[in-house]
Order: C-alpha cells, then structure tokens, then sequence
C-alpha cells in the first residue's frame, strides 16, 4: 500500500522485556555514526508526533480497547511512521534502526495477549498485508523470561502495561518471536542476550557490519 | 416484537455539515422511546470511552497523521465502537440509532480529504471489509452545500476541522455520500433535509416507523 522505493537499509531491533533492545539500539547507532554512517534511529510504537500519541493512548492510556481495535492501532502509527519517516529516511539513502516493528505485534498482540489464536492472528497479518514496509533484516534478541524479569525488576522504574504482565504473558510473547523466526530464517537473526552488554554490543555490531558490508558491496 | 433472525436493528444516519443529522437523531430517539421500543443511540467517531479518545485525536488533535493512518484511525474506532457498544445493543435486542458510520468514512476521509483517488477508496473498502458491521438501513440527510454553509454559520460555536473545510471539500463529500447512496439503493434512503427541522422529522420519523413495522411483522 505504501510505496517501497529505497536505496537505504532498513533494520529492526526485536525481543522481550529486559532484552536490552534500547540499549543496544542506542550504542549501535553511535558506533555506525562515528565511522560517517548515515544512520537514522527510531522506535515503535511512536517514532513520529502523531504514531507517539497513539503510543501513550496504547502503553499508558486507561482506556480499553477491544483486540481487534488495539492491533489496528498499533498498525495505523506503524503506517504514520513509515509513510513520515522511515520511507522518507530510506529514499535518502539512510540506515533505518527500529526498535521493535510488526514482529513485536505479532508476538506481543498475537502471542502476549491473544494467545496464538487464529483469528488474532488473521486478522494481524490481514492488516500487516495493508501496511507493508518489511525490513531488510531484523535482530532478535533473546534470552530466557526468568533472566529477563531479573533485569526489569533490577532496572526499576515505572513499568508499561506490557512489563507489568505476568511470566505466562512474556513466554508466549517469546514463542511468538521463535514462530516467526522459524518462518523467516533469511530476514530475522537471533541474538543471545543472556550475556553482558558489552558482549551482546559485540556480536550486534558484528552482524550489522557484515550485513551492511554484504549489502553495499 | 424485534426479528429473530438479528435481534436488533441498526439504523444509521448520515449527511453533511449542517444537514441537521444530530438534532433529528435526537428527536427521533425520543420518540420511539416515547413508544416503548428499546433505543440505544450513539454516535462517531466515538461512542465507547476508548473510541471517543480516538475521536478527540482526530477531530481536535494537532497530530498530522498521514491519510492512510487517518483511515485506519476512523476504522480502529469503530472497531471498538461495533464490538463493545453496537454489537452488544443489538444482542440485547435494541434499535440502534447511530450518528454516521461507514458511509461517511467514504465520503469524508474517501471524497471530502483523498478526493476519490482510487487508492484511498481501495484503502477504505478493504478496511471496511475486515471492520464489517453494515447497517440495516441508512437514511441520508441531503441538502446543497451553500444552505448547509448557512445553518453551520448561524448555529456558531468552535468548527471542527471538517467544518472549517472549503466549499469544495462539502462539495466532494456530498458526491460520495450521492455515489454510495447510488451503488446500494436498498440500504440508503436519501432525506431532504433543505425543508423545516420539523418538516424533516416528520419525515424521518415516517420512513423509520415503517421500516421498524416490516422488520417485525
């Protein structure tokens, strides 16, 4: 639906609470820029004014959205982020780094909260089919939920609607993440995130410099 | 008393700015309630807690979404509008009176803003398609747009951001409400609405008792 001319590399950042997405996300787009890297780093939900506002109606809202509805916004600020800012970044010939995208919906919309129903499912990949914008390639980090929690708990801070679930909830979430990456071995990477930081950051940034290498050639 | 075959009736108005639409909704609730019949009156964008937050967004938020997103905002809303209100009303066996629904999304966001573009009109119909939800009967409240520019004028207030639209823009809309009236006679009724408040609620009032009366015999 929209339209998919690029001459940029669009790359996504998935996986489960306490994951260290952000914190990768963040130190790998330092590093891309300091060796001159045009890179341009965003995050979902949110990434433009409009698609952020749906994000605190989604992740902070009181109100309560049927399922059907609650996927279908997630899409319509997914749609808003494209068409404003990732297609316009990757028409200028910039490397796309997001923090989650459709796989996190999948899991967390699809998994999380619907339960791997079929209908939930439908009805995720009936929208997905509308909106478009598929990566080029998308890291998966993972890590056992037990870990993960450890690490949320540890980080503090007011927790979203998603952290607050209980463990059932993140390990389905983490079965939608092994789903779709049985399904699409040649776009999604896994990455284990059960060791420190800086050994995640090491292996991260090594498997973008080969695919950005591989893909610029 | 109500068909057993859809335990309830969904009856829809629609119409441009100024057509009066709000006002006979009332009146018309009024009455049939006044007859004992189980009325449940709404309105969109909006009528559940979680769609009203949408209809602030769109109506009165300073967001620029793109129209895509728009569309799917518009969409998501009624959603929730359908399976947290409407659906269940009519489940309990009520006539639901419904201030715009899909045909306005069509004239609106499809003429009135993507000035019948074919991929906004694909946009809405394949939404439309996965939303479902279609009304029993519609009665389209039609008048020219300079005498609605006259009562929207005289009534005053703050404009929402469709009312404030050039002439051109009600011009469009009053197109697609023309084309989808044109594509399903059976479902729309087209009102006069240029006569009287009272001449038109007489009117309405008419068509929708009638329309009740076969339903139910």
């Amino acid at each position: 639906m929209l339209p998919s001319k690029r001459s940029g590399l669009f790359i996504t950042l998935e996986g489960g609470e306490g994951a260290g997405k952000t914190t990768q996300l963040a130190r790998l787009a330092e590093r891309l820029r300091s060796e001159g890297l045009p890179v341009y780093q965003t995050r979902e939900p949110g990434g433009t004014p409009a698609a952020e506002a749906l994000r605190n109606l989604l992740l902070f809202g009181e109100e309560n959205f049927c399922w059907q509805s609650e996927i279908m916004l997630h899409m319509a600020a997914r749609t808003d982020h494209l068409a404003q800012a990732i297609q316009p970044a990757l028409a200028e010939g910039k490397i796309v780094l997001c923090d989650r995208f459709h796989d996190s919906t999948w899991a967390y919309q699809g998994y999380g909260i619907g339960e791997a129903r079929q209908d939930v499912l439908d009805h995720i990949r009936s929208l997905r089919q509308l909106v478009g914008g598929e990566p080029d390639v998308t890291f998966w980090l993972d890590l056992p939920c037990d870990l993960a929690r450890q690490r949320v708990t540890q980080r503090g801070g007011k927790l979203d609607r998603y952290e607050g679930q209980k463990m059932q909830f993140h390990q389905r979430v983490r079965q939608g993440f092994q789903q779709v990456a049985k399904e699409e071995p040649n776009r999604i990477v896994r990455v284990d995130a059960s060791q420190s930081m800086e050994e995640v950051q090491e292996h991260l940034y090594g498997l973008v410099r080969q695919f950005i290498a591989g893909r610029t050639e």
